[in-house]
């Protein structure tokens, strides 16, 4: 797979410097910990919410940096932990009187680095809580991973996090909704094809023509099973089982869906997807009352999807409803 | 290359269906003809903006129906456009006491069906004029197009007169500023894959391991000619050297910059590309006054970019910092 890259140990930095000069009204940069907050940020009235994770991901969570949503994140390298000292200095520069919120999905480096820099930065002063996310019904215990993973799920936590940091809401309410999110957002996801890492500058696994891996993690991680392909309706049926099972989802509920691309498949194919998978909820008497199709969080250029059900209640939808300003696009 | 697709045949209309599903409060779909329309339109205050052209280039154009944008667009099949009759009847269904403005994209097919629709259309009472749009510096003459091919500066186009119609303007004044975005935009493309048709099911062109393609056309026809694979910071500057020197763009001026994803390449790498961009603006003297990085005209799942500028004055400044509210994406 061909990708546009200079040097690859500077894919992370020069994405962050296009980012940069692309939003230099509203977003800071800081090379040295791989940085990118709000030019408004750190505000005295406002919890901090930073999240880490490695690269690889985007627009999660270099792009999602904005009034709403995140006010920093600090990445790794691509698939790569950030290091404790970028949490450590994140921490730091984004300290409020109200505290900072850190955001981790469930991968064993980034809980490490995470707890390492929040230790760290409490010893400076800092109060710190943290939010785990783990909404990936694939596997339990994963090759990064004790328990389950943290994917596209966490899109809606930062969401609501964001929503309420800008009400005013202080560090343990904003644990509790973050909790709650997590605890009600299920997500499966399956690719098509492999991804690119551009410092190893071939396909990080094999799958063939007539394969597909379900429940593949954002990592290229092994899934539940590699199967033989199969049509768009199948797919998406067999994502909705798993993930509407698990919770479970019910008649009668209503949900948040999310059809999220990881990086190589086209809007127009998400849209196919989105279609039977609402229609396929409408069956089973659940809602759609909020739906997001596009891509949130990516596996470098990985063809593939990841399915997300989140249950709302009147404290979400409005969670959810708020306004946000992100970097990217602007139409 | 893999898709996600049933019936090959029903790629468009299952793709509609979700687009509508999932903006059940804002579009209407009315599938006899492809149409994606304003749930609001038509209105007696303003004229109607209506584009045609093949699917296979969402978010183009059927994803950007919304306040401040189109009021219908009405897609081919991939790549093909749209059937007379599709365009007799969406101009019939859209019509106002201030008319319907048609924008083409300059391929000889969708000209002829416009043509022709237009002519039915008229002889029933509607008023239209027309845009057409040759923003591609790549080639002079190709597969499908005689004189210059319409790309990714569409959208530009599309966001002015969307923006301008919204505030009253008429007809002749649509066309006027129609015809004048498109003499102030140039785009040049790129692609380092082929891209896979569903209906054919295998890449529509070969392209070696160490080649990509300079000034492809949207549907994969030939460009100025077939390189060896370079870096990203080589391929912005020959896009770049070839659009400046076009118009030309010259020190002093303030234009925007478009960096499209043609399907394939994650956002990651486009940030990359728009850095580069952005840098090379600045050493000629050219100031980015905004800023475009995402996916706009795409040519399915190719990997690729085209890179479009936009000289920019008052006017231009004003109308593109319009509210647009479009179907696609819900932060």
């Amino acid at each position: 797979m061909k990708k546009f890259v200079n040097d690859p140990k500077r894919f992370v930095p020069e994405m962050l410097q296009g980012i940069a000069l692309a939003n230099p009204d509203t977003l800071r940069y800081v090379p040295d910990y791989n940085l990118i907050m709000r030019a408004d940020a750190p505000r005295d009235d406002k919890v901090s919410i930073v999240q880490g994770s490695g690269s690889g991901h985007e627009p999660a969570h270099v792009m999602v940096v904005g009034k709403g949503m995140l006010d920093a994140a600090c990445p790794g390298d691509v698939f790569s932990a950030p290091p404790m000292d970028y949490v450590l200095e994140t921490s730091k520069l984004l300290n409020t009187p109200k505290g900072v919120l850190h955001l981790i999905n469930n991968y064993t480096g980034d809980r490490m680095a995470f707890d390492m820099g929040r230790e760290l930065a409490e010893a400076e002063g800092v109060t710190i809580r943290t939010v785990v996310v783990d909404d990936d019904v694939a596997v339990k215990d994963s090759t990064y991973t004790v328990g389950r993973r943290g994917v596209a799920g966490n899109f809606f936590v930062i969401k609501a996090v964001g929503a309420a940091s800008e009400q005013g809401a202080d560090l343990d309410e904003l644990v509790r909704i973050g909790d709650k999110v997590n605890s009600v957002t299920r997500t499966m996801g399956m690719a098509l094809t492999s991804c690119t890492p551009p410092a190893k500058g071939s396909p990080l696994f094999e799958l063939g023509e007539d394969e597909m891996e379900m429940g593949v993690g954002i990592h290229g991680e092994p899934g539940r099973r590699r199967e033989k392909l199969a049509d768009a309706n199948a797919i998406v049926d067999e994502l909705l089982e798993a993930v509407v099972t698990d919770l479970p989802y019910e008649r009668g509920d209503n949900v948040a869906l999310m059809i999220n691309g990881l990086g190589g498949t086209p809007i127009s194919e998400l849209y196919i997807l989105y279609g039977r998978a609402h229609q396929q909820l409408a069956d089973r008497g659940i809602t759609v009352g909020r739906n997001y199709v596009g891509e949130y969080c990516t596996s470098l250029d990985m063809a593939g999807v990841s399915l997300t059900l989140v249950k709302l209640d009147d404290e979400l939808v409005s969670l959810f409803a708020a306004p946000a300003e992100i970097a990217i696009r602007t139409f």
